[in-house]
C-alpha cells in the first residue's frame, strides 16, 4: 500500500519523499495505483515508485538526465540524494543538479528503487561510508537498483557483487571481475534486482529494463 | 653505462629519449655519472634515469607537477607519454601538458622508470590496451614504478598487483584488495620496484622514496 500523502515538488516535478505541508496534500482513491498529477496522464496499473538518485559532483550528465526523464515520464518520483542536502552538484560538463536529501539522512525504507548515474560521481561517493552503506542495504533489500557506467564502483566498495552478473564502463571490467562478479558485455544486464549498463549509448535499453522492473514491483 | 649522446629538450628542460640531431650533441667525460646541463649543478654519484610519465586528460595537477619537478631537479629525464603524441592533455583543474610520445610507440627498454600521476587519468588510460601492456611490462621488468592516488587502477587492469603491498586513494581500497594486493594505509609504500602513495599530502614522502629508489638503481 503506497503512502498517498505525497505531492510533487512544484519546481522539479519530482515527488517529495518527506511529508509536505498540509495545504499541498492530494488525496487519491486507494486503488492500488498512484496517479501522476505532474503529467496528469496517470499511469493506470503501474504503481508509482520512489526512486533515490544517488549522485554527486562529476556525474555524467546524459547518464543522469535521460534515465531520470524516462522514470519521471513514467510517473515515478525521483529524489536526488547526495553528500549534502540543499546544494547543487556539478556534472562532468557543467550541468548542475540540486541535491534534495543528504545520504546520512535517508533510509532504504524511504525508497522503492535506487538509481546510480555514471561519470566520476560513483568514485566520489564510494569514499563516503553512508553512501556505501545505503548502496549495500539497497542491494541486499532486494529492491531494484539501477546502475550505469562507473556505478558498479560503488557496489564493489559495498561488497555486494559477488556471484552477480553485471556490466559497466570498460575501465572497471577488471574491478568487477575481481569483486567476484561475472562481467557481461551487453547493453543492459538484468540479474535479480540489479539492472546495469555500460555507457550512454546503452541508455534506451537501460531505461526500458529499469521501467520493466518497476512495473513488476509488488 | 649511460648513453651520453643525449641532450635536454631546450623548451621543457627534459632530456630527449630519441637521439637528437648532430648539432645538439653534448659530449661529457665517461665518468659513470651524467651531468645536468639544465640546472648546471650536476648530480655526482647519481645516475640519470629516463622516466616515462604516463598520463592523459584529467590528471591531477599537483600529483603530476610536484613529483615531476623533484625528479627533474634531481637530474632525471622525464618524457610525457600519453595516448597520442604532440597534443596537450588537460588536468582536472585545467593545466595542460604536451604529450611527447604515444603509448603505442614506446617500449619499456626506452626508459629506466615509470611514473603514473593520479586523478582520473589512470581511469582513462586503463581502457587502452597499449597503456595496460606498458604498465604490465614495466612492473614485471623490475624497473622502478611510481604511482600515486588512482595510479593503482592501471596496475589492477594490468593484473600485476597480486601479492604486492601498495597504497592508493581511498576510493580504490576495495579494488586494490580485490586485486589480491595488501592495501597499506601509509603516506608511501615501497614494495620491491613499486612506490605508491595515497594523495597530494603524501607527495614529499613519495618523491623522496622514488628518488631513493633511483639512486639505488644499477
Amino acid at each position: 500500500m503506497k503512502n498517498i500523502w505525497e505531492t510533487p515538488n512544484r519546481k522539479t516535478g519530482h515527488r517529495r519523499t518527506s511529508l509536505p505541508s498540509k495545504e499541498y496534500f492530494y488525496i487519491y482513491p486507494n486503488t492500488g495505483w498512484y496517479p501522476d498529477p505532474v503529467s496528469r496522464s496517470g499511469h493506470r496499473g503501474v504503481p508509482m515508485s520512489r526512486i533515490a538518485v544517488l549522485m554527486t559532483d562529476m556525474f555524467q550528465e546524459v547518464e543522469y538526465e535521460k534515465p531520470a526523464d524516462a522514470f519521471s515520464g513514467a510517473g515515478h518520483e525521483l529524489t536526488q540524494v547526495g553528500l549534502k542536502a540543499g546544494v547543487p552538484v556539478r556534472g562532468e560538463h557543467g550541468m548542475t543538479v540540486r541535491i534534495e536529501r543528504a545520504i546520512h539522512d535517508v533510509h532504504v525504507s524511504d525508497f522503492d528503487a535506487l538509481f546510480i548515474p555514471g561519470g566520476y560521481s560513483p568514485d566520489k561517493l564510494r569514499v563516503d561510508e553512508d553512501a556505501v552503506r545505503f548502496a549495500k542495504e539497497f542491494v541486499e533489500s532486494g529492491k531494484p537498483v539501477f546502475g550505469i557506467c562507473h556505478a558498479a564502483q560503488l557496489l564493489i566498495t559495498a561488497k555486494v557483487l559477488k556471484g552477480r552478473r553485471v556490466t559497466g564502463w570498460k575501465s572497471i571490467i577488471q574491478d568487477i571481475r575481481n569483486a567476484g562478479a561475472e562481467y557481461v558485455d551487453a547493453e543492459v544486464v538484468v540479474d535479480g534486482n540489479l539492472v546495469t549498463s555500460r555507457k550512454p549509448e546503452d541508455i534506451p535499453a537501460f531505461s526500458k529494463a529499469a521501467l520493466e522492473m518497476l512495473k513488476g514491483r509488488k
